[in-house]
């Protein structure tokens, strides 16, 4: 790699400077965010973000899904172009570096680009994605400029219609821009993302960089188990057939399975409700919300087999029936090899210890998995807290992950030249 | 025994007419009755009552708390009352046994004594008592008639307070009428109840007798297991401090605890709920609904506290902490031995199979257990179905009920003289 851009770094100071600025937008009593999609708190961090863009020269461009960027021809004209950058809403009191933290990398990269003066074979684009953490929709502007979106996705937003219109109106958008916001297949040449891991791996292993393999799938299920309601006084112990038995023993189990063989995925029973639900009335059913993830998809679709044959045999022990409602299953996202392999390279040239590792969220990068090759980087989350006020990656990480993806962006950039 | 009295029994035809006549009014179409407490359907029963009485040449009583009875002076004037009796009120939508035959089965002794002409020791009252089942108040008729029922008592009605002033006013009774409708310790000689077992351990040993050994007594809790809420996603098996195990281990303990350790008494969690609750967040808290009934005292208290240790020590296994709310333990009313003693001799005279077995359900006994000496005669019940249409006891076994109660009541009768 060229010496020269190979020790390009990025301002810290004006890096911190930037980051400090934009975590007081919304900030709350506890040291977090609150920044829900399209609220007053998120439109005043991405007017902050437009001036920020302003501020080095560049006219911020916005898509018809609300989408923010800072666009840099560095590149050929009308060549393609490698998208960088995260998001800057937040969840509900959530902390300062979900999301944010990559928009402001992904801006920090391309002033280093824009000041550097470098030509390279590729233009460069931060961006700020709308909605990520789905107030209305999850991964809702990278969906609609991946053109995932149709009308009738538009009809159940999580928040219900009436607060996603209100809001889109707040914003100055329209469901037709959502519609018409998707990107040209070849317009892209990739795009790259930092992220908080959110977990305690990279912690764990002593790394300051994570290469994310693979963007986790999610299944999830409701499974009732059936017994009968009886008397809980008169009805001897022997002859309930008590739901919540079946349902007891399958919680337990879905922890057991998960360590023994299915060590790299994740399982949760959040929700159980008994019915009748009365202190003397043995329990009929137990209904469970059931959701696990996998980063392959072959393991995925096993793992939720191994969990219903288990409720399945659980419910036969103690003499109940078994109902399954598969509310779906999303496929995992793996992510490009060659972006990983830039990745890799980049930590090595900056001395940064990297592990490869799937990400157990979901995140923007999934959406355009299908669009061009897609990569991201995690820096290590201490306490593995996250959606929380106590979310928290050092500042020396934020610097070695806004670095790592500086290089990662030079490199992927110089190989499509190579490629091209 | 008196050779006379030895033979006598009750006429199966004339308690079955009535008991079919009985069973039409608040008649369901899948074969149940629907009469709570004070309803249209309660009061029309009790009408009919009273005319299956004033039909004998008695004028029905009424006392303050609304409890319907036949009284017949077969004894010395002002001596002592043996009162025998059940309920005519159903849980919603329940059947026709459960309380109807005790009445009716009270009702034909009383016949029979009557026609008979005897004299005995004691006089004689069947008794109908107000709202056995709680549709306002648990027992309310029976602790109004023992005494037991202070004005704060009459606060909260598990309907609220304004469906029980209706209810009242409907059936011509006042809260006053039931504060002042307590018997004199004396005047009782005892108190007897024919009942449908409401389980299957008749059946199960081939009995058509069951002499009641004690009301159980209840005790309740809600158990507490506090964990951590945090990303199901991002937070690794291992890391998960998940309320859900930890109940779950207690929800399954509890069943072996009951069958290794307390064979007479049973448990139950019939409620469980999840914080947050939300598929994709591990559950901070688990919030469980838990009752126990044991025959003993001292058992009861020894089965809350192994209860209670093991929530304690299942909560540790997996790192979570046990908030306990103990809602209160209701004693169990050991039954009068005398009264089991007559019991027992009087199925050995009908040549009726009998065991002896502890009530897992509350009944209009127990309020008189502290008023005078209480016994009660279960009947099986197919398939232990009860509150349910489905409850059905064979009329075999009712009239076996009924003579039981018969030659019970004359044993007693005789021995209060020689007592006396």
């Amino acid at each position: 790699m060229d010496p020269h851009t190979e020790h390009l770094r990025i301002s810290p100071a004006r890096f911190q400077a930037n980051f400090d600025a934009l975590s007081k937008i919304g900030a709350t009593d506890d040291g977090g965010v609150h920044r829900p999609a399209l609220s007053e708190t998120h439109l005043a961090a991405r007017a902050w973000f437009r001036e920020r863009i302003r501020e080095i020269g560049i006219e911020p461009r916005v898509d018809g899904a609300g989408n923010h960027s800072a666009y840099l021809p560095c590149g050929p004209e009308d060549g393609p172009t490698l998208l960088i950058g995260s998001h800057l809403d937040s969840v509900p009191h959530g902390g300062r570096f979900d999301g944010a933290l990559g928009v402001l990398a992904a801006l920090e990269v391309l002033i280093v680009v824009k000041e550097t003066g470098i030509s390279l074979p590729i233009n460069l684009e931060a961006i700020d994605f709308t909605d990520e953490e789905g107030t209305h929709f999850g991964l809702m502007g990278s969906s609609a400029l991946a053109g995932n979106l149709s009308r009738s996705d538009l009809e159940h937003p999580r928040g219900g219609k009436a607060a996603f219109v209100e809001d889109l109106n707040r914003a100055g958008l329209t469901e037709d821009g959502l519609l018409n916001a998707a990107r040209h297949k070849g317009s892209l040449a990739g795009f790259i993302e930092v992220h908080i891991e959110q977990g305690t791996r990279l912690i764990d292993a002593n790394a300051e960089i994570g290469v994310v393999t693979s963007i986790i799938g999610i299944g999830s299920s409701i499974l009732t188990f059936i017994g009968r309601s009886d008397h809980a006084g008169t009805t001897s112990m022997e002859d309930r057939l008590d739901a919540s038995q079946g349902a007891s023993a399958f919680i337990l189990a879905t922890r057991d399975i998960l360590l023994e063989d299915f060590p790299q995925c994740v399982a949760n029973v959040g929700q159980i409700n008994l019915k009748p639900g009365v202190f003397n009335i043995v329990p009929a059913e137990a209904i469970l919300g059931l959701e696990y993830r996998a980063p392959e998809a072959h393991t995925l679709h096993r793992l939720g087999q191994a969990l219903i044959e288990r409720a399945r045999s659980e419910a036969n022990r103690f003499g109940l029936r078994l109902e399954v409602e598969e509310l779906g299953e999303y496929p995992p996202s793996p992510m490009n090899d060659a972006v990983r392999s830039a990745i890799a390279d980049a930590a090595d040239s900056l001395g940064l210890n990297h592990i490869p590792l799937a990400s157990m969220a979901g995140h923007d990068a999934q959406s355009l998995a299908g669009l061009c090759p897609v990569g991201m980087i995690f820096v290590p989350s201490v306490d593995g807290a996250s959606h929380s006020p106590r979310e928290f990656t050092t500042w020396e990480n934020c610097i070695h992950g806004a670095n790592a993806l500086l290089q990662t962006a030079l490199r992927l950039a110089l190989n499509n030249d190579q490629a091209g």
